[in-house]
C-alpha cells in the first residue's frame, strides 16, 4: 500500500526532508511497532514518552502530533494527524478491511437453520451453525461456525459472533457488536431460594438485550435476568471470561478488562474503566466515569466518579509472611497505640 | 392466567378487601418486581424491609407472609403463604413449564449419535450434538445442540444439557441436574511431575460423579480425577466460569457463586455458601456450614462452620495508595511499637 | 497387567521379601493412592512425610526410592527407583496409552473440512468439525468433535485438540500440545482508542503462537497479538480458565495454574510457577524462575527469581471487620507511632 492512498483513505499531512522526494508513494507492508520497525513499516507514537525513539527507529513513516513531527529522523515520512492513536486504530481498521478474508454470504450447507427465521440481507451462517425458530438475523450479520442461535433471537445489522457463540432464547443484540469464540448470551442468573437446606430454583424469566457497537470477549458470560432484563449499553466493550450476573445493567461506552465479575443486580454507569480481574458485589451503583483499579473489589457503592482501588501490595514471600501475620491482629497494634497515646499524655 | 389457577396449582390463601369482589378471578400477565408492576403483575414480598413498598406498589397480587398481610395496599390481592421468597421460587417454575418451549423428543436428523449408545425414553438431542459410543441417556434427558458427550459418559433422568456443553469419558451426572452452555466436565486435572527443569504429564486417569439435582453455570470446568474421582454432591449449585480442580469433593447443596476456583483434592462439606471470585486453594478440609464471602481467599482448613472473609477494602485511590505502602512496613510499625511499649514501662 | 510388564516398559527395581516368590508375576489392576489401596493396586511414595503409610498401605505394590524401600509393609512388592513421582508420571502415561481408545484415523463424515486443507498422515477429524482453507494439520494430530480450526491455522504433530476447541485463523500450534475442551486461541486482545467518550477499536493484527509440547487447559483465551504475535514458549502448562492478553510472551517450561490473568504485552520468563486465581498486570517483566503464590496481584515487574506473595489473610468475619477497618486508617497509624517517638525523644 502507498502513503497516498492511506492519506487518501484516513486523512492526515505526509510531511518529509528533503531526501524523500516523493513521500506518498512510499510502499507500506506492515503496521509496526517503532521498535523493530523497518523501511516497509508504518509506525505511530502515542506517548510523548518514547518520543526519542522517532530519532532512531527504521521505519517508512511514523504518525505523529504536529507536536512531534521535528523529532521525526531524517529520510523517515511523518503522517502529522491531529490524534496520533486514534489515527492509529484507523489505520487498523483500514488495514483489517483490506487485508482479511470477508465471512461468504449464505447459509452453509451444513447448518440448521428453523425454516421461519428471518435473514436479512448479506448475511453468513458458518458451517454446522444452528439458528432456532423465530429468530431474526439482520442485514450484512455473520453467525460464525457452529454458532448457536436460539428461538427468537434478534441479532442486529452488521453484527459478528465468531465460531461457538451461543445466543440463548431471550437475547437481543444490537448492530454492529462483535462476540467472541465462547461467548454465552443468556444462561440462567444464580437465582435460589432456601428450602431446609436444600434450594428451590427460581426460573430466570427475563433477557439479556445488548446495545449497539458491544464488543464481547472470548467465553464471557452474560446472564438473563431475573424477571426483567440484564442491560448492557451502546458501546461497551467487555474482555475475556467476563461473568456478569443477573439483572445487571452496564451504561454506555464503559469498558471492562478481562477475568472481572459483576454480581446480579448491580448497576454500573456510562464510560466507566473496570481493570482485570475486579469485582463488583451485587446490588451496588457506580456513578458514571468511575475507574476501578484491576483485581479490587467493590463492597459498597461508588456515587462519585472517580478512581478507586484495592490490591494487596505484592512482596518478596518472607516479607509478605511477616506483614500477614501482623495484619491479623492489626486492630490490637490500634488499641496499643491509644494506650501509648493516653499515657504519654497523662505523664 | 387467573389468580385461582395459580392458588390451585402452588397453594396459598387468597385475600382482598371488599373493592375486589373476586380476587381469584384476577388476570394475570407476568411476574415482576414491586416496584414497576402493573395490575397484570404478581409480585412478592421476601425482605420485611421492603415492606413500604406493599402500600405503593401497583401489582394486582402480591405474595406476602400472615404478617404482612395488612400492610398490602386496598386493591391488591394478598396470596398469603408461609414463605413468599419460596413460593415465588415455585411460582417462577409453574410460570417457565407453562411459557416455554419444551425440547422436542427424538435426535435431530444433523446429530452423530454412535450406534450402541442406549437413550432412554423421550429424550431429545439437539441439532449437530455428537454422543459417542458407549453413553447411556436417562428418560426424558435433553443434550442440546452442538453438545458432546464422550464415550461411556452417563447422564442421568431429565438432566438437560444446554447447548454447547462438553461431557469428556469417563464423565456420570445424576438425574435432574441443569448443565449450562459451555460447561466442560472431566477435562485433565492439572498434574505434572517435575524432570530436570520440564513438566512430564500425570494422565488423569479419574472421571468426574455429578449426584442428582445439581446446577452448572455457563463456561464452568469440573476436571477429572487424578487417580480417583472428583465428586459434587446431590443438590450443588455452581454458577459460572467456576474452575473445580481434580479430586475435588463438594457436600450436597453447597453453593458457590461464580468466577471461584477450588484448587485439587480440597473437599468442602455439605451446606457450604462460597462467595462469587473466592478461592479456595488445594489439599484443605472445610467443615459443613461454612460461608465464605466473595472474593476471599482460603488458605487453610476451616474446621468449624461460621462466616469467613479476607477482603482488601478498596478506597479511593490515593487512600489506597498510602496505605498499601505502610502495609507493606507493617511488621516494623509493630516493632516500633513494641519499643514505645518497652520505653514507656521503664519510665 | 503383571509387573514384570511394567518393569520392562519403564525400569526401576523389583524388590520384596520371602513371602512373595514371584513379584513380577504380581498382578496389577489399577493405579491408586496408599490409602484405599488393594492387592491389586500400584501406588507410589513421593513426598517423605507419608512415609508410615507405606507400613499400613494394603498396596500390591509402591513405588519408592532407594531410601524408603525399607519402610514398605512386607508382603508389598518394592519398585525402587530413583524418581518416584516421576517414575509415577511416566506410568499414568504408560496406562492410559494402553487403556484409552485411539481416536480414529479419518475424517468423520460429519466434517467440514476446506478441500485446500493440508492433512498429514494419520490425522484423525472429529464430528462436526470444521477446518477452514489452507489450514495445515500435522501428522497424526487429532482435531476433536465441535471443533474449529481458521483459515490458514497450523497444527503441529501429534498435538491433539479435545472436542469445541476454537483456532482462529493467525495461530500456530507447534508438535505434541493438548489443548482441552473450551480454548479459544486468537480471539482479539482488548485495544481501543479513546475518541471523544467512545472507544474505537484497533483491529488486531497479530497472532498467536504456542510452542510444542504445551498443554492449554479447559475454557482457557490466549488472545493474538495487536501487531506482533503472542508468544507462549515450548514445554508451558496452562490450567483451565486462564486469559493470556495480547502480545504476552511466555518463557519455556512456565506452569500457570487455573483462573489466573496475564494482561497485554507483559513478559513472564522461563521456569516460572504462577499459583492458580493470579493477575499479572500488563507492560512487567517476570524474571526466569519466579513463583508467584496463588492469588497474589503482580503490579510491578519482578526481575530476580524468588518466591512473591500478596495474599489477604482469611479470618473469621467479625475479625476481619475489626482489621478491614484499622486497615483503611493505616496510615494515620504511623503517623501516631512516629509522633509517639518524637515526644519520647524529646521527654
Amino acid at each position: 500500500m502507498r502513503l497516498h492512498e492511506l492519506q487518501a483513505g484516513l486523512g492526515g499531512e505526509l510531511v518529509a526532508d528533503a531526501s524523500v522526494p516523493a513521500p506518498g508513494e512510499r510502499l507500506i507492508r506492515r503496521i509496526g511497532p517503532l521498535q523493530g520497525a523497518d523501511a516497509g513499516t508504518i509506525s505511530f507514537l502515542a506517548n510523548p514518552r518514547y518520543r526519542a525513539q522517532l530519532a532512531e527507529t527504521d521505519a517508512g513513516c511514523v504518525i505523529v502530533s504536529a507536536a512531534a513531527r521535528d523529532a521525526v529522523r531524517p529520510g523517515c515520512v511523518a503522517l502529522v494527524v491531529p490524534d496520533p492513536y486514534l489515527h492509529f486504530a484507523r489505520l487498523t481498521q483500514w488495514w483489517a478491511a483490506r487485508t482479511r478474508p470477508v465471512a461468504p454470504v449464505g447459509i452453509h450447507p451444513s447448518a440448521v437453520v428453523a425454516p421461519d427465521v428471518v435473514l436479512g440481507e448479506g448475511v453468513s451462517v458458518g458451517a454446522q451453525a444452528v439458528i432456532e425458530s423465530g429468530a431474526v438475523i439482520g442485514d450484512g450479520a455473520v453467525i460464525g461456525p457452529l454458532g448457536f442461535v436460539g428461538a427468537g433471537v434478534v441479532v442486529g445489522e452488521r453484527t459478528r459472533l465468531a465460531p461457538r457463540v451461543t445466543l440463548m432464547p431471550g437475547t437481543r443484540v444490537g448492530a454492529r457488536c462483535l462476540l467472541h469464540s465462547g461467548v454465552v448470551l443468556g444462561a440462567d442468573g444464580f437465582g435460589f431460594a432456601p428450602d431446609q437446606g436444600r434450594w428451590e430454583k427460581i426460573e430466570q424469566l427475563g433477557g439479556v438485550v445488548i446495545g449497539d457497537d458491544v464488543e464481547i470477549g472470548a467465553n464471557t458470560c452474560i446472564d438473563r435476568g431475573a424477571l426483567d432484563d440484564t442491560v448492557i449499553g451502546a458501546g461497551v466493550k467487555l474482555d475475556n471470561l467476563i461473568q456478569i450476573g443477573h439483572n445487571v445493567r452496564i451504561g454506555e461506552h464503559t469498558a471492562m478488562a478481562g477475568c472481572t465479575g459483576v454480581a446480579g443486580s448491580t448497576r454500573i454507569g456510562r464510560g466507566c474503566a473496570i481493570g482485570g480481574g475486579a469485582n463488583i458485589l451485587g446490588h451496588l451503583e457506580i456513578a458514571d466515569g468511575v475507574t476501578v483499579s484491576a483485581t479490587s473489589v467493590v463492597t459498597h457503592s461508588l456515587r462519585k466518579p472517580g478512581h478507586y482501588s484495592g490490591i494487596f501490595p505484592i512482596d518478596d514471600n518472607a516479607s509478605w509472611e511477616r506483614n500477614a501475620a501482623t495484619l491479623r491482629q492489626l486492630h490490637t497494634l490500634r488499641d496499643r497505640i491509644r494506650a501509648l497515646e493516653k499515657q504519654s499524655k497523662t505523664s
